[in-house]
């Protein structure tokens, strides 16, 4: 960490900055020049706050080195991380294929895509029964009934479930369901975080709409804290000013991420664009950049869903991608490094 | 509504949604181009599910010509609406001052705080108990003890106070709390607004890092839908490229929702900027503006404040501010409409 | 195109619009509600002012349902466009690999780079002459002497030669240049367009930091306008909210443009993201996603590149990624539609 | 500048590195780190390039601590800079309005309004007579014969007049325009800076729809270090999420700018939110802001104005706004500082 100091700066408050650095274990190298004094700050920063030192005086400003989490960094943990669910992992070098509808709707609705996107190679099964929707007069999901279904599903199928928890005080309706998912909206519920901290089970966090790098790896760290470190980062789109799609795919995350931490990171490309046209090519470029992973939606009646329609493949078109997805993983790995 | 239809739509399927449409007591003007037909549905779109009809295979695009809310939309309500706090009130033409400190650190602090922003002008007294915090590292803030210091400062200084809840579990601590506060990072959290639209109480909602008007009007919605109306909407800064302030404060914000809702509109410089220098003037533009208030961070020292210091005022700084503040008001009064 | 009037509109002005918009060939269709009228516009409205009409008193909204482009636009031209470039051609299926150095620095250094680009599989040779630089104090290119440099290189391997022009008073120098680039900063310097529309030579656009799809199409369309098709789109990563990368790369660019325009789309990875580490994958991503082609930084010692050295390749580097991306090419082609 | 090395740095390449910068004047202070070794550069370091450096093989990072542009930096010219037009003068305390239409269409339509806006208390007249448009099927401009009917508004009102240059070539007829304006599209047309900088006469920058305060004063720099020091800065609005407005106006660049440069900022409230209701709630809170003037399109029919009329605002209600503004830079005077 670097401590830039204001000109004139007070020497007293100068030497207790030191002294209070130097008790938290760091060497304190000063740097004087005309205009500012620099101060480099050498030792683990990682739980250092910021914003106490920015906050002082004599400062004029502080820039981070060292990232601000640790659990969740691959500098002290180079080894990719593979979360296990069910008899099937994530990360690690494998694509895994989680499909499924928006919305879980009925049995009928939920057994015949779960059945469809495993035949078509999908591993984990996706479905909301609790649903984010930004107006209350929209659908809100089945709720716990809609768990219940997704479980019968996972017995016909043995497909592990994944679904999305909305607040901290469902988590019990969740005991039974194989990845809890955070949504976009709730990156930064750091109550629901803690809560998924203390258990054991996977936790796909979805990047939130307009949330940094940094930020998603600290919602991680969050759950990592807690000492649960089966975590799975998702890509979900941010927000920019284009309007044609309804975010931008950031496909730059998956090298980045995989740079930055040892987690597994998945692209979900259809809440991305809302576009179910977009999904196949999006899909396949994020296959071709290396994620360990995608979440796509996958509806029998994509014009009849009851929320996100418009981005759900049918299922034989998810058919044709997913046979698609594997061919171009199998192709990659032939690639040399 | 507008909707718009593919070319070679199916005539079936138009038939269906015409049928459909009308059941909903909508009336649905046709006009039939040479590469477009356009649907116009007249009557109350409010509470129609815009993905549900833009899912269908024969649509190709579905534009609002009505907002999509209804009790916080001023159309329907066009009256200024004035939330009642304990003696005073927020909204109506006058200018409310909520000041103290971003985190409640002792008795003494917070007492000494609330004194000295009531002496300058306040009428409400700020304080957070439970803080959303990026890090799981930094300081979350003294909880229910925080709580309890709060309402010493009220009783010691009859100003009633405001604090945030990060989680609806967290509810019934807020009990004896005046005016409940949505974070930024809350703004989407469903749940809660849900929990928050059964109270009776003052909510003041902030609006998302990246959320827009519509939404943040949306999520006043979702408490009102639940009968709760005694909403306060807040600008907080949002995220955008510029690096060089912690946010962007959007003063257009003012004036745009006054427009558009009768809820009351206040800002937050402190949180917008997270630069200390920067708050009195961007105070002074948004009173200017027609905000029905301020938030403002106020600290008796900042260097030393455990969390977000560097946007903290001196209380002798917030004092020679109040007092522009409203003689602002006062000037911005005797000029015509 | 439609237009929504406001409640109480004049009846006179009304009249007056209708008939106005009746003399430019289109037909008007009312739909008359409780709350809006609705005017659906049937005919041509891609030259159409949309501003002259949303600035009438008695329109509340106008909302666009044709695309504001003619000439770039796919619905009226299907068949993909093909540019072609000396004896190579970029579109229609191929994947153009466009390579060199951020700047022309010397002979020996651009030859070489040309020399290793073109073994690796490049047919286009890159190279800046005229820099854009954020500051006056930075090295602004070798301007005329290093399109005299560009050129020895194309006679010296066949490679035909790219580069970027700053004014239009420039244009007399690049006479001689294969392709004339026009940088992100310029993609709305409509007097450049305008005169580059009176050329017969490829243009290659690239889009601007915070333009939208819109905005690009717009801005090939000037250049089309003026009678030269031979337009190519580059998306090279736009403005967000993240800092970690330069820019954020929107691979959704190219399935998202190969739908609403027949001009082929390369992607620019190198200038998107500014770090050389992130160029391969984003480069293979931008492939799999059906790109026409990829121009990319390629510099013999990009630790003294006279500009953007660090996110420029080496030359075996550049050759490993070649050959992936050549035959990931080959794979994908493989593949069914 | 702050210079951090990679881990497992070369230490041959390290000598060389200090050993160049000590050439260029600098002191390097060293501080070595468990995962990190830091170099604080001591001395003037503005016109050293950051991405040479960032290029070396041997650097993680590089960290700018003092700011890349000297001219335009209040740190080395302390006082305000006051640009003198005609008998009037921008910057300094006061308060300058500077309005007319968006478009020059016609003499009597821009002397009529010329009269009128000196009647309310302009000191300026603006108008366009070239336009940047988005589409090349809309109206561009009265181009020459626009320039001259300003010229003829100037002698019959005394009004020094505000106008656009596209492009250098177009600098000639733009001799005898008091201010020269360049646009936000073309805030890094670098070409354009550079023959502005020859000149002697007011150059009036606005900042790009997505560019940085520091890229502001960079493109300032830029002309300034041609040796022209009459430069005003002028915010118009930031392209982000939010759709409602076309842009959102940035008020927080008033005393953002006042800190980092000694050059006049004015605020231009109708581009920015392109809705004329918008215009005078924001002119008023910039004014409050401090902020050096306002730039207002004033239309005498924007219902018919040739470009951007919804934003413009009639003659009667710019009076009455002119009025409010004079009142209040009064009124704000009078406050304690």
């Amino acid at each position: 960490m670097i401590v830039i100091l204001k000109k004139d700066y007070d020497k007293e408050q100068f030497s207790g900055l030191v002294a209070w650095l130097e008790e938290k274990g760091l060497q304190v190298h000063t740097s004087v020049g005309e205009n500012h004094t620099i101060l480099g700050l050498i030792g683990d920063t990682s739980k250092l706050d910021i914003d106490l030192i920015a906050a002082l005086d004599i400062v004029a400003d502080v820039k981070r080195v060292q990232e601000p989490y640790k659990n969740a960094n691959r500098k002290f943990h180079p080894m990719d991380t593979v979360v296990k669910v069910g008899n099937t992992q994530i990360g690690g070098g494998s694509l895994t294929l989680i499909a499924g509808p928006c919305s879980v709707e009925s049995e009928e609705q939920v057994v015949a895509i779960a059945r469809a996107v495993k035949a078509s190679g999908a591993t984990l099964l996706r479905g909301g029964a609790f649903k984010p929707r930004t107006s209350p007069y929209a659908f809100q999901g089945m709720q716990d009934e809609g768990i219940r279904l997704l479980k019968i599903a996972r017995e016909e199928t043995g497909l592990p479930i994944v679904s999305e928890v909305m607040d901290a005080s469902q988590l019990p309706l969740f005991e039974d369901v194989d990845v809890i998912q955070v949504g976009a909206r709730n990156m930064q519920n750091f109550n629901l975080l803690k809560e998924l901290g203390k258990l054991r089970k996977p936790v796909l966090i979805k990047r939130g709409l307009s949330s940094t790098y940094e930020e998603l790896l600290m919602s991680a760290e969050y759950v990592m804290a807690g000492g649960n470190e089966n975590v799975i980062l998702c890509e979900r789109g941010i927000r920019t000013f284009e309007t044609y799609t309804r975010n931008t795919l950031d496909i730059g995350a998956v090298p980045v991420l995989k740079k930055l931490t040892h987690l597994p990171i998945i692209i979900d490309p259809s809440h991305a664009t809302g576009k179910a046209a977009l999904v196949p090519p999006l899909a396949i470029a994020a296959a071709a950049a290396g994620a360990d992973g995608l979440i796509i939606e996958v509806h029998n009646d994509p014009a009849r869903a009851l929320c996100d329609g418009p981005q759900s493949l049918r299922p034989e078109v998810f058919d044709s991608l997913a046979h698609k997805l594997i061919a171009l993983h199998e192709f990659m790995d032939t690639m040399p490094q």
